[in-house]
């Protein structure tokens, strides 16, 4: 897992997600080589990363220039991207592009989290996975009802990480803020 | 409860204790009104202020006189202070001139938490109460050790706060970091 | 604060809120002798005692039979109930007998949120506080939602504790469920 | 990563560790073919059981004769173990027939984890790795401290796991207990 201070950041761009969260969406999400995987609202490009060097083809979208940009200089920074499509647009018209998909990450929907989960759905693959990163309590709320609706069984897991800082005097604990990684389940 | 912004502050000075904290703190306690407290490392005054208003007598200590100053600050803002006396100096030093104890809650120690420990169990009332705020993790383990030695029932609650911030475009979760309050146990 | 073990407990009775809530609910509460409280979803009793020992007048509302009995011995162990007035119904059709409420703590809605928050508000007097305390997610993003939509400036705390038991091998941190209060917030 | 409900469990051997408390170990660990890896106090084989498919070599240590029973029977169920030793017996006397070692994750130490620590180091290949997984608070500050003193770059990681129970009537969150996951830094 690359380490979040190994990202080049853009202060108007939000991420990297956590490394320790990186790591769950890629247990969960599981890529593989023969996997076509999506990372919506991509940001600084942490998903997206380790999407790149799991699974086959990887398409970023985010419909801010600058977060994809810092996507771009990322991969590159990380000899990584040859098998990545940057879609620099909003979501739901860069899903209407796509065929087929393995795995849907979703960690930004501007406001149109119903809409790209509709899209996602009818293009996903027999066991693919669908893993939606939430920081607003709203997104929780409704990442859980929307996937419901669509007929999943869905997971939530709320993860609160907090990083010692080593010193001299002591370990200080610092929280970083919790993500809640909602997702669907194909175990039965 | 005085609510965090409430509070005066000076960058050099650790505080105010996030007011959740102070809650939990004034209901651990209890102070009365023929109760002798003691803040020691008062830093901006946040349980100094909550003690004043509901024991008898304060004693608020720190080695640092921009906390002492700061703290004296805020009782004054505050409308508080007259059963308060600022003591700027080393804990250890303080705490040999006070006579009895109701109530002792430490939130910094200068690396002198055994002493100052074996210091208020000897000045402490029967059935008064020792409260330690630990942010870092060795004064977790500290505290839980120390207490132990000198007889105490020890109780260790760690608080995670999240405050949401409500946004136009949904309710951001926040972590505050976790704070753990080593308490003695009076119940039997 | 009445520890959490001091309660009469029943199995089918959700219960007591843990102290550690309780405590950040009459912090934010404020009761005061000339107030009237309301705590919908009494359970087992906690915050009904405690604005028993605060408030003018309360009244302990719950659907279940069980927890109006399990709460009515809580009072009566501890020497409370005096200003308690226990009502077994609905929520909506028991706020419709209350004249005026100074305090609202909502500890449980049978799925009727919006019509209970639109009541109390309809009652509340000036300076008058709505606390809602959320276990489920979805509570957490409706309480959010219809306060906003009442007018209210809304603020949301989430509260994980993890006490520790001392044992003689070490302190093993045990969590406690996460719990959000959402409350109205009357500072400008 | 095996889902923590695919363990046979024995009420008398804790575990396993959480499925995300394991895909964080993985990350972090990192083992590949080449590595040879120690699970000190492997209980229910969670970590085992990743480790083996991942690394090249692996021993599993537990004085339990019951743990050491139940890793067998997962590694069994799931097809595993070809490259598992499993030793039942002290930690440092096993420890003391192995060679050398890339990773060693230490689950339990039995009150030595000073030993262990001084012991895995010695056998330590050029970047190897040390994970010290803890639940009691002690554990945390032993091992940051012995780490320390061994001459490591130390980083500490608590992991708070809230999972929803996605019910008819809404999403409840429940809390796994705390893990802190102290590992040694390699990078530079």
């Amino acid at each position: 897992m690359i380490p979040d201070h190994e990202f080049i950041k853009n202060p108007s761009v939000p991420g990297p997600t956590a490394m320790e969260v990186r790591c769950l969406l890629m247990c969960l999400a599981d890529p593989g080589k023969g996997d076509t995987a999506v990372d919506v609202g991509c940001g600084t490009g942490g998903v997206t990363l380790e999407l790149s060097r799991r699974a086959g083809r990887v398409y970023a979208i985010d419909k801010s220039p600058d977060a994809i940009s810092t996507t771009e200089m990322n991969l590159k920074k990380h000899g990584l991207g040859d098998n990545v499509t940057l879609i620099c647009s909003d979501a739901v018209e860069a899903l209407s592009e796509i065929d087929a998909l393995d795995i849907a990450v979703i960690g930004g929907s501007g406001g149109r989290l119903g809409e790209i989960l509709e899209m996602v759905t009818d293009k996903l693959t027999d066991g693919g996975r669908i893993l939606i990163t939430a920081i607003l309590l709203e997104t929780r709320c409704e990442a859980v009802k929307y996937l419901k609706e669509l007929g999943f069984d869905v997971n939530i897991t709320e993860l609160s990480i907090t990083r010692g800082r080593v010193l001299e005097r002591g370990t200080m604990m610092v929280s970083k803020n919790p993500i809640a990684v909602v997702y669907t389940d194909n175990s039965d």
